[in-house]
């Protein structure tokens, strides 16, 4: 094991604690800290820090913590932030292991606050200490009854016991989750918020995690990673491990990315970089914190679906056509049940009745409960379902039938999510549901949060995980690169570096005066192209640098001239330094595919439409590079525009395979320049009919040293 | 009054009623009503009918209902079917004004069960009776303690009573809604199944609502509309009296569509037809039942909010900027705080803290409580923000502070959605704002969807009705319809229909010979397409019978040839009329425009993407039939290709003026022709840029006699 995480292993499981600040006023944090670990009955040490109290709470307390023998594995320091340097310090000459800083106000406030944090953390460095926070709300390790926070929520009892692993960048989403876990009747290995993370981290706690027995499945709440390519690593050690990680990432619009800066100093990063990384690396994203907990509670009991498909029963038919229409605006399939189940199915059922999803009411009536209950029965035994939604209704003994229900769902056939939309009314069904240990929900966004969530972890468990890419980009590439200038790459440059990379382009050469031109577009044949180039100029269209359609020498001298009339006027700073000639090409469809450094991931690439769709499809993917051909065809297949590609109406299907090995190998390019090549883009890459190749049109790239 | 809706009055606020199947045992439906009347203490008379009892739970019990003396308002009938129409004869014959049919077993199960079902229809017509059923769960009028029901939700206490109309054609549904309505603190005026509609049907519903001065907010469960124009008059009628109509649509997949068959016999219709025509009949349409209620509460207790834009509010940091982000992909818009509240929020927050969403955290804590309020405060009087979000989190004092939250939004400023996503923890807090009287939920999702209610509500409102259409389309227009033939017109018929119109299209004139074809490619000008007529045929691309760019007399003679080859392999038993010569036009953007005969609705209009764009974007919009052109603009600013028409990246905007004239135009010939129209298509109709026009290439239509 790493040798940070089991520094910290011995933080969230201490043998001995202290409350630096410790009081006996539950107004305060430190006052509601003692409470709580005294409340729940924390069996190990105890140790208040005080500067005058002999005892606080019945506890002996000591005015000092380098004044009690044996080292404590962890502090909470609850103090002004005045006070916590020095306290930190004595911590540190204590021998402590880990200390927690709830206090607030460092870098979430600006530069000045970050200076402040960042000597907290020298201090705990020089002594070897961990540190959780600033601006935390602590812990809690229900296996050993300890709530190292002053949250509220701790008020109630019991803590939740249970197989959950919760890392948490926001104190008040995990108290809210540790009362909702309460709810639900599921629990916690540890649930811990790291704060501002300025040592701590969410990769620390996904680490312990995945070495840590007790938990089953990881819930994260993130704004901001420090460090995307660990996260990537410890996703697929998860994923070996058989432990999904569930996460909610904050900063997806503008007004979330402002907020993760503000709240814990986080910089959000790009959601749709984030997105693509979970996708490819079996990462469950979610949109809602409280479905953390009943999407991990729902695969600690059932596992993932073997298949992708599911069956909804109801008895109440106004809740089964419902139910129908939702899942399959959340993207869920309905099973197809096969010869067999719908043979029985027929049997049991009114003539006229749809099988999946399936309406159970109005029964038989002496029948109803055994009819309903084998006809789900019959649909968990299909290989066809993957899960079953059982969307319960009012009706007489209910209690009875949902513990049918519930019994039959836990025996183990398929992954089982019931419903329960009625209130108080059917809380006795609630209860023998938890009595049983059975999971529930009560909205039905959540039983389809819950299904979407185990069929996309069953799918990523299915695939394999992204393929190793064959061989890196050529040391030409690289050796080429090492060549280039730092800053913006020109149309010509960019081009070569692709071409080294065995990327197809116009073989444009840069012709100085408008007779070299000339002899250029005889060389190549009419119609041409003329772009003006220029190291200065990034939008080469609007600054009206570029002539399509040219047809004759004359047209081709003009169009010289106007090139450099309009560069005069858009940017009289600039020199022209020369104009490319290239075949004008038509037909085939235009993609974008470009990649760019992630601060968070690293290197990425991206596919997308191009031309005027850019505008309204927003039709991109990506991935973290680099990616084999193959990965990139499953980028190409998950565009919007992919049946334009495959052939829609008649049209001949596109190089498919030219485009994939484009992407693939620009992906390899931007993994082997690293952070030097700060972005590239190939727009537009034209993709010709299938077997005639792709070829890029144009380019830009940026350089830095 | 309509006087069918004043009997329904009678039925709903009954002073006897009966029970004919009295029975003391709840296991049985005539048990249970009967013990939900006596339960729930219904002060009119109650009748029980039962063939020997002389009184069935203390209640004296007669044999036949014609033997009741006063003639009751309405018998609920708890029979088997069998003796179902000779029960409905008694009721008629002893002068009943309604009867409810809770019996399934009718229309949904199809041919038979429709046959028998209309019996009963008859029955009740010729008494002058109204039928509620069958399969259907009654109704309750809680304001008379009048349970009509034997759904188990009954066994609660008290009835919700309330503002709410429920009309619904689930029996389960609406017992859930009872239920989850007492969980939130809100109740009907009346709430009433329909079951099949086979007399009663969910616009009476409606039209007794508005008209019901209880009433002031009417919530719909609708698996098929019977009429849709009258709901459309009704919803006019609604918002001008004030009273939101809110509707969940059972349908909108293949499945739902099913299943609204086979549950109540009911033809869901087009999803996209309904879902337009709410659009513009101020009609909140919602994808969740629960929701229903959350959303009905809320415009009852807080009124549409005046501004579209809405604020977040919260002490917790991660919420916030969930929030934010969630918010955002629900498509509400956060308010931007006026230069005053900005000013005063300055004074109020630490520095470098977002005002909108607003994370009220950490605040000095002796003024933790007040300086939030504040915030609230400063953002409910600013006239940018219509409506709030405030999202609750475990803090000290919750009870007091929600209550100070709960009071100053029931102050009036603005309407305030609170949520409280912890578990039983904050139940504290939730009986404070039952007790106040202020709304809550205990989901995001629900809460967003109240906001998206409320503010769809509010713009719905400030926008004015669909504008009334200036001129129907000329009389030329119909008279030249009436003298076409029935079945599928070819292009030439088409394009002169719609130049009736004052439709731009191509005007082609069929040529019966190649050389014929050649003088007119010579009159026109090459480049030309020729396409062969044929009345058989639907799809001439794929049949090869399109052929652009002719560009000389020779080519054209070859097309022509090609065409006949094509058409002869393609559909043998097809004759080719001939051929149309059209210019070759290009530039310009392909847009579908089209209009359909709706079974439910009457006529439709419909535009969108043209072209390969189709296959890729489903962009389409629709309405109901008339629009004016000021409309057609509303339908083509909503398309998602509508950037490309206003003009991105340089291009040059397109003539959306011709477009919505074209829309507008089309639109009153299918309310004009009527069913007799059933589809006409014009795809692609070529937009031009501004001020060029648009032009129909092609047409087609199909008309019934």
């Amino acid at each position: 094991m790493n040798p940070a995480v089991s520094t910290l292993r011995a933080i969230l499981n201490p043998r001995s604690v202290a409350v630096i600040g410790a009081s006996s006023d539950p107004a305060k944090f430190g006052g509601r800290v003692m409470h709580f670990l005294l409340q729940h009955g924390y069996r190990g040490r105890i140790i208040p820090v005080h500067p005058t109290a002999t005892e606080v709470l019945g506890i002996p307390a000591v005015a000092q913590i380098t004044g009690t023998g044996d080292p404590v594995d962890v502090c909470l320091l609850a103090l002004p932030s005045a006070h916590l340097a020095t306290a930190l310090e004595d911590c540190g000459r204590a021998g402590a292991r880990g200390a927690v800083i709830i206090t607030a106000d460092f870098a979430e406030t600006g530069a000045e606050g970050a200076t402040r944090q960042q000597e907290l953390v020298d201090i705990a460095r020089r002594h070897g200490m961990r540190l959780i926070g600033p601006n935390c709300l602590g812990y809690i390790n229900p296996h050993l009854s300890l709530a190292m926070t002053s949250s509220v929520a701790l008020a109630m009892e019991p803590m939740p016991r249970g197989a959950i692993g919760l890392a948490c960048q926001s104190g008040s989403l995990m108290a809210s989750l540790i009362s909702h876990a309460q709810d639900v009747g599921t629990g916690f290995s540890v649930a811990a918020t790291v704060g501002n993370q300025a040592d701590v981290d969410l990769c620390d706690l996904v680490e312990y995690f995945i070495d840590d027995e007790t938990t089953r499945a990881i819930c994260l709440y993130v704004e901001g990673l420090k460090d995307g390519p660990r996260f990537l690593e410890l996703a697929a050690r998860a994923r070996a491990a058989g432990k999904p990680i569930l996460a909610v990432k904050a900063g997806r619009s503008a007004a979330g990315q402002q907020l993760t800066q503000s709240h814990t100093a986080s910089l959000a990063g790009s959601y749709a970089i984030w997105s693509a990384a979970c996708r490819d690396h079996a990462v469950i994203l979610l949109d809602d914190p409280e479905a953390l907990i009943y999407c991990a509670d729902f695969l600690i009991r059932f596992g993932a679906p073997e298949a992708s498909s599911i069956a909804v029963i109801s008895p109440s038919g106004g809740t089964v056509a419902v139910t129908g229409d939702r899942a399959a605006a959340a993207g869920l399939t309905l099973a197809e049940p096969g010869p067999a189940t719908c043979a029985s199915l027929r049997l049991l059922l009114p003539p006229g009745r749809l099988f999946n999803p399936l309406d159970v009411g109005g029964l038989p009536r002496s029948s109803g409960l055994d009819s309903a209950l084998t006809a789900y029965e019959l649909l968990a035994k299909d290989p066809a379902v993957g899960a079953i939604l059982i969307a319960v209704a009012t009706t007489p003994q209910l209690e009875d039938k949902v513990r049918q229900w519930g019994k039959a769902a836990l025996a183990g056939k398929k992954p089982t999510a019931i419903l329960l939309t009625p209130g108080t009314l059917v809380d006795g069904a609630r209860r023998t549901l938890k009595e049983i240990g059975c999971p529930y929900t009560n909205r039905l966004d959540d039983a389809l949060r819950v299904l979407r969530a185990a069929v996309d972890y069953g799918e990523a468990l299915h695939s394999p995980p992204p393929p190793a890419v064959p061989s890196p980009v050529a040391a030409a590439a690289r050796a080429h690169a090492a060549r280039l200038p730092a800053g913006r790459l020109t149309e010509p440059e960019t081009k070569a570096l692709l071409r080294e990379c065995g990327i197809n382009t116009t073989k444009d050469v840069l012709a100085i005066t408008p007779d070299d031109a000339i002899r250029q577009a005889q060389r190549i044949g009419y119609p041409v192209v003329i772009k003006g180039v220029c190291r200065e100029l990034v939008h080469k269209s609007e600054a009206g640098v570029v002539k399509l359609n040219i047809n004759n020498d004359d047209a081709l001298r003009t169009a010289w001239q106007n090139i450099a009339k309009s560069l005069e006027i858009h940017r009289p700073d600039a020199t022209l330094d020369g104009c490319v000639v290239q075949p004008m090409l038509s037909g085939g469809i235009e993609l974008i595919v470009g990649c760019r450094w992630d601060a968070q991931f690293g290197p990425v690439i991206v596919v997308g439409s191009g031309g005027v769709l850019v505008e309204i499809l927003d039709d991109v993917q990506m991935a973290i590079a680099p990616v084999s051909a193959a990965h990139a065809k499953r980028l190409i297949r998950a565009l919007r525009i992919a049946p334009v590609l495959t052939g829609v109406r008649g049209r001949k299907p596109a190089d498919i395979a030219a485009l994939a090995d484009t992407v693939a190998r620009l992906s390899e390019l931007a993994a082997a320049l690293g952070p030097r090549l700060a972005e590239l883009d190939i727009n537009p890459l034209l993709v010709l009919e299938s077997g005639c190749g792709a070829i890029a049109l144009d380019g830009r790239a940026t350089l830095i040293h």
